[in-house]
């Protein structure tokens, strides 16, 4: 089928293109390049299956342009950043609810039916049961960013029924692995690339959350595409374990043999809207077949691995990121 | 208190100003006149404590400029019809989604912090629990209205969570009462003037709906302002029973005196969105010791007996609208 990518320059749509293309598929690819790069999409650019447009979603008359005769919308283009919301409050309303607006209208107006969307867990806020299941209590959003991904579901799912749309939502935990470009993992890289000797971690360090290696995600959203067949498909997409922040830290500092002074901001949550805890009930996506591959630690592992050898030989402790490479290639 | 009142020439939004200056408090009424109109407000014009703006809740900077000093915003401007998503997609997202934003915004840098929120029981979509608690499970949409009101819901408690607003979030049934001007009841009212041999009924004429009467909804309104404290308070607004489409029909044909032949489009559904049932839970609003006064018999009867006064003598049956008159007036 001709899949058109929101997104697809960006670290989770990057891979989705290689993996369409691998399954044998037509990619037409859209990003506006303002935090996607193209050296992300090397290993796709000069496929005879492949087209990249540079575009943003917030132009629809582009948007209708380029997705003419598409099959399927994987729309993955989005502000990711959850804790910056306070300081830039239009900035999740456009990029992620006004943006999934236009989606659709291009969509409808294209006459291109299914969807793909990448949600998220925050839009549980802090949820009363853990594992949270796709069916929990109806939620209170704590954060601007959770808000906009929340009512970018709604209006996904009122054009199935209004439209005749079919959807596919995946409530992600954070995604890590290779092109990993923001969250806990690369700020805590770059804080030890610049100063070994010491860290400094929003909250308490205790906050525990769930994350998933990007193959395992993208390997679940395909296997939801061909199975699922609902006019409504909505699935959190997680691993079954939580680390806390502090585990991770020890995790990092291993690879990078270092040993930090570590100062925790304290409280609870790391900042405005984080939340305590995270860990999605993901039942209903292991049964249909699916299962994450690699653990968090494995995770985090490979992700120091990719940012290591992206950046090459420089500071940490004196030789520390040979040495690291060395171990995180192990 | 000072009280800020969007939508304040709308049906809801005038009795809710009347409430207001008769409570003691000063008024400011913002409203574009697109649905709502002067005349609601003729009890309130020359009060000394009111103050009319005409402005739109999509000018920002008019907004801020006509906030300042507020103490409370009551939001209530939005495009309150749930039929007409479907012909116009973009409407529900920018006179309810982004002109909520904007309210929160202005509320934001003119450093009001308090919101009071007209939300619906479409948000429910198509709920399995009934009557439907405000914790049901995580809900999908099945409008365009119910996506655009959530949306606005998570933008409000986002800002609770990311800027200590406090919020009172109502999720109305359908209300009725004097200066009623979009529903069903009009819409049935509208076609028996015209023809009262005659009128078409959307859908199969079984669903069933519940209504509150405009009062009933206010009184809840300023009762849980006055009593709930939460960061975050969230109320269905509705009663206890419900009524049938066909119910009702019964109900406005006996007091317009007219036996028109009746023809139903088929369907449980009235329209794409429209819900077979609705029927909320609303023991958390009686628990403050809140209760409806009018049944929903009495509420459609008020009704067209406002529609009746306001349309003065006319068509329907020869003579039946002085003999509904009599008939409603008792």
């Amino acid at each position: 089928m001709h899949c058109f990518v929101t997104g697809a320059a960006g670290f989770i749509g990057s891979h989705l293109v290689e993996k369409l293309l691998a399954a044998g598929h037509v990619v037409t690819a859209y990003d506006n390049l303002s935090t996607g790069a193209l050296t992300n999409l090397d290993g796709a650019i000069s496929h005879p299956r492949f087209r990249f447009c540079t575009g943003d979603v917030l132009d629809l008359s582009n948007l209708r342009q380029e997705m003419s005769g598409v099959d399927f919308v994987f729309h993955l283009a989005a502000n990711a950043d959850v804790r910056f919301g306070t300081e830039q409050p239009r900035k999740d309303l456009e990029q992620n609810t006004i943006a999934t607006w236009n989606v659709l209208e291009a969509m409808r107006t294209c006459g291109v039916r299914r969807i793909a969307f990448s949600s998220t867990g925050s839009i549980y806020g802090e949820p009363d049961i853990f594992p949270t299941p796709e069916s929990c209590p109806f939620p209170r959003q704590t954060s601007l960013y959770g808000a906009s991904k929340l009512a970018a579901e709604g209006l996904i799912t009122a054009y199935c029924e209004g439209f005749g749309f079919q959807a596919y939502i995946f409530r992600f935990v954070s995604i890590l692995g290779p092109r990993y470009s923001h969250g806990h993992v690369i700020d805590f890289y770059r804080q030890l690339r610049e100063h070994p000797d010491r860290l400094f971690v929003l909250g308490n360090g205790n906050q525990r959350k769930s994350y998933l290696y990007v193959d395992d995600c993208i390997r679940a959203i395909l296997k939801a595409i061909r199975i699922a067949d609902n006019k409504v498909n909505i699935f959190n997409l997680g691993s079954d374990e939580t680390c806390c922040v502090d585990d991770s830290i020890g995790w990092i500092c291993e690879a990078l043999k270092v040993e930090p002074t570590i100062e925790h901001s304290g409280g609870e949550r790391g900042w405005i809207g984080d939340s305590p805890l995270i860990l999605l009930d993901c039942s209903k996506i292991r049964s249909i077949g699916w299962m994450p591959t690699l653990t968090i630690r494995e995770s985090v592992r490979q992700t120091i691995e990719f940012l290591l050898r992206e950046s090459g030989p420089g500071s940490c402790a004196t030789g520390a990121v040979e040495n690291a490479l060395a171990v995180a290639a192990k």
